[in-house]
């Protein structure tokens, strides 16, 4: 997907460099486990367990690469290079089509609505303003198709 | 595995190319279907089911990335450039490493033997001499670890 919509992003991008973060981003999971993306209870944030785990994870590979991984992590987590944003883009667009597609998925499961979504998926804006256009349109689809609630209760 | 393993190849290749030829040289199999590697009736060869998958898939795009897409896929299955060399080597190991960690995975459940698979891994040489020195000793430690049988029946 980062790929074929890389000529949407807001400005140019290094592909390879967000190919990677989004290959290797969710990999800390593996030890710190993953956390519900509209989840009230717990933080979302860049958590001292997944720090221990991308130095232990990266750590396995040749000092050069490990490196190499870690910073390329820490770049896709702090969201400030071009990069990062279109990547992170990428990471919030991706769930919103399966969700559409899959008559809400998550949105019905968990009885999140509109409100919740729209706010977490604005991130898409900062990775590109027409994919967003795109997103933001399907979203308000999706609450009159009623497959995203208005409001979250 | 791809990016990691890139600095292994037997001549540098372009990364990009090569995660492409990868992400999407299975996607024919949409409309074409998948044959098992070591089924002995049915061609494994570029055929016209998958030529036609091709241009109808990689056709749903815009035109230019459609060309790109198309290219890179016929780039993949003539195996004659680098990164297509490449590829396929990774396309190969990839199956070895799962079947070594699985307890012989596919080759015991379809009593495939190392005269075969060695025929067919033969490939990851052509795109890096090292992994393949890497590949054929894990193919002998399964013979005599006894997940792979010595020869096919």
């Amino acid at each position: 997907m980062a790929i074929i919509l890389a000529e949407h992003a807001n400005v140019s991008v290094d592909v390879l460099k967000v190919v990677k973060m989004l290959l290797i981003h969710d990999i800390v999971e593996i030890d710190a486990g993953d956390t519900f993306i509209y989840d009230t209870q717990k933080s979302h944030d860049n958590t001292a367990e997944e720090r221990i785990a991308a130095e232990r994870i990266f750590g396995l590979l040749p000092a050069d690469q490990a490196h190499e991984l870690l910073a390329i992590w820490e770049e896709f987590e702090e969201r400030k290079t071009d990069e990062a944003k279109f990547a992170r883009a990428m990471d919030r667009l991706e769930p919103l089509l399966q969700n559409v597609s899959n008559n809400g998925g998550t949105w019905r499961e968990f009885k999140v609505g509109f409100d919740q979504v729209y706010q977490k998926k604005q991130a898409i804006q900062h990775g590109s303003e027409s994919i967003w256009a795109y997103a933001e349109q399907l979203l308000r689809e999706s609450v009159e198709s009623g497959i995203l609630k208005k409001t979250t209760v």
